[in-house]
């Protein structure tokens, strides 16, 4: 089969490799239907993740059952599935309290941009839908086993509530899903931190109110203008730099929550500020097996429609210009067709 | 009047002041009923807080109004009344988000170990009793302006639940008085970690469930036996250092909350080890205002005795020998009577 192979920075490769096989009796194999390129997919093109040696590259995933290990029987062949970048058994103590993404038996996905994807820990990760949905609904239910479920989780940590004041910072894939979360959750006001107009747009597309294009100081100074003097109820960061941390915390009101969903690339948090700021904090790679079911069902019902943030498609061969479009900004996420 | 002074490290002394005077209309004079050191008071104690003039020190206290500014309508002298440590007008945004130690007209008190005390924010900082309580319950309403309060809101940031575990991090009065809050919310299981006889005799007597002696990685991994290999739901994190802030964010599970509340020295948390962590995070100067008239009640009524803490009674006058003693750890803390 054909997948993508990370060789250095900026060289991603399609290439011919050995099809996967049922390693594990909760293994199974799936034909994926699409894929896509992450946002985090780019800290190692752009050298900012230490790439040693070539690796497959991708976790974003839907498609077809192809086979099932001998443990998995609850899924069978032509079956068409949504999963999740993080594989989760979904029976462990950290699976029963919602926390998939910390599942026990976790195994982070990174070879799913090629053909045929090897799945762990199936049973517990793959939602199969009723029937096999048409194809305009695939880049929807696409971004619901990624960016859709990480805007939602961040949104969740946040604890937006109906009728609250939202910000998100970060306006890439994951903070426009993080829009149509928070519009969902029902937040009254929506402040959008964006600098991109084709992004401010479907940013106001989705659901948000305002935009401040300001960044720093003078991004919490417009937040804090926004919100009575105060700060935000929730606060949605979706970048994962010292800097986006940094402007979230300080865009949050005293007792308000911050859900963060960028991985972080050195951030600290100085203690003694984050005590006084009266600020909850909650992080980390999104649980999206929890929400799977229910945004698989919005999506079906076109109750939201985050296939809007694919606005680049390509055969998957064309894998390496999906990651340069998206990396110079030209595109917001690129969608790989096998 | 005579009050207490701190000139150095280990140089508290009692001398003659001014009478405090109403300064606003918004101020009331108390005449202090008792009063006491706390583990904060330690800091500059202990020369860890640099202290660059002589100042007066305390911010615990429950007493009689003497006198009222114009605007306080609410109170009249002669009542018996209990305050917080942070004062705050009630009304703003922030107050009626109930984080009144975040008041935009917040004052903290620092001027408590004295005969007399001026209380700025009066009404909206001052809760008046229906009667002059008998002098029996006066420790127990002093524990409330403070260590219960402060408690009390560890156990509600880190969101104790009815049949849940909690980890108490720290064996000073406002851990102990933890101990009293995860119990009332009705924690199923609570873990002190102690290594003092005294301190883990009064833990188990609040509700303490199991004592871990053991610190660092090896006290976690006493919690993570404890707790079926995943940590506490809810960690209450009462001391404020970097190593007992570290032992909470490993203590918990996946999901779970760490309530900090000792005032952090030093503390810097890592953002990709809090994100990968799944632990929530809030802080703060407790909103004890909050919740007071609760903790009133609950004191008035003998469901709760936090009194238990004050294991030394000092005359005003020797409350040099009050500090020393609680550094000396002879005491878990010492109550002052003008």
């Amino acid at each position: 089969m054909r997948g993508a192979v990370i060789h250095a920075p900026g060289d991603v490769r399609l290439e011919t490799l050995d099809d996967p096989k049922i390693l594990k009796p909760t293994d199974a194999v799936i034909r994926t239907a699409v894929t896509c390129v992450c946002g985090s997919d780019l800290w190692p093109w752009r050298g900012l993740d230490t790439t040693d040696e070539a690796h497959p590259m991708g976790h974003e995933y839907i498609g077809f059952v192809e086979e099932v290990g001998a443990e998995v029987t609850a899924l069978k062949p032509g079956q068409f599935v949504v999963g999740s970048f993080a594989t989760s058994d979904n029976t462990c103590a950290n699976c029963l309290g919602g926390f998939q993404s910390s599942c026990l038996s976790r195994e982070f996905m990174s070879t799913c941009q090629a053909e045929y994807v090897r799945i762990p820990n199936a049973q517990g990760t793959l939602v199969a839908t009723d029937e096999v949905p048409g194809e305009e609904l695939w880049p929807g239910l696409l971004a619901v086993s990624d960016v859709m479920g990480t805007g939602w989780y961040a949104a969740d940590a946040a604890q937006v509530k109906p009728g609250s004041t939202a910000v998100v910072v970060g306006d890439g894939a994951v903070g426009l899903c993080a829009v149509i979360a928070a519009k969902e959750m029902g937040a009254e006001r929506i402040i959008v931190m964006s600098r991109h107009e084709t992004r401010q747009k479907l940013a106001l597309e989705f659901g948000a109110t305002d935009i401040v294009t300001e960044r720093g100081d003078e991004g919490v100074a417009r937040i804090k203008d926004l919100t009575g003097g105060i700060g935000a109820d929730s606060v949605l960061e979706c970048v994962g730099t010292a800097q986006s941390m940094r402007q979230a915390m300080h865009s949050a009101r005293p007792g308000g929550n911050v859900g963060f969903v960028g991985v972080p690339h050195d951030v600290a948090v100085d203690g003694e500020e984050l005590f006084y700021s009266h600020v909850g904090l909650r992080g980390g790679p999104a649980p999206v097996r929890r929400y799977l079911p229910d945004l698989i069902d919005r999506v079906l019902s076109g109750q939201i429609n985050p296939s809007k943030v694919f606005d680049l498609t390509l055969p998957l061969e064309h894998v390496a210009e999906g990651y340069q479009a998206m990396d110079e900004r030209r595109a917001i996420k690129t969608l790989l067709k096998p």
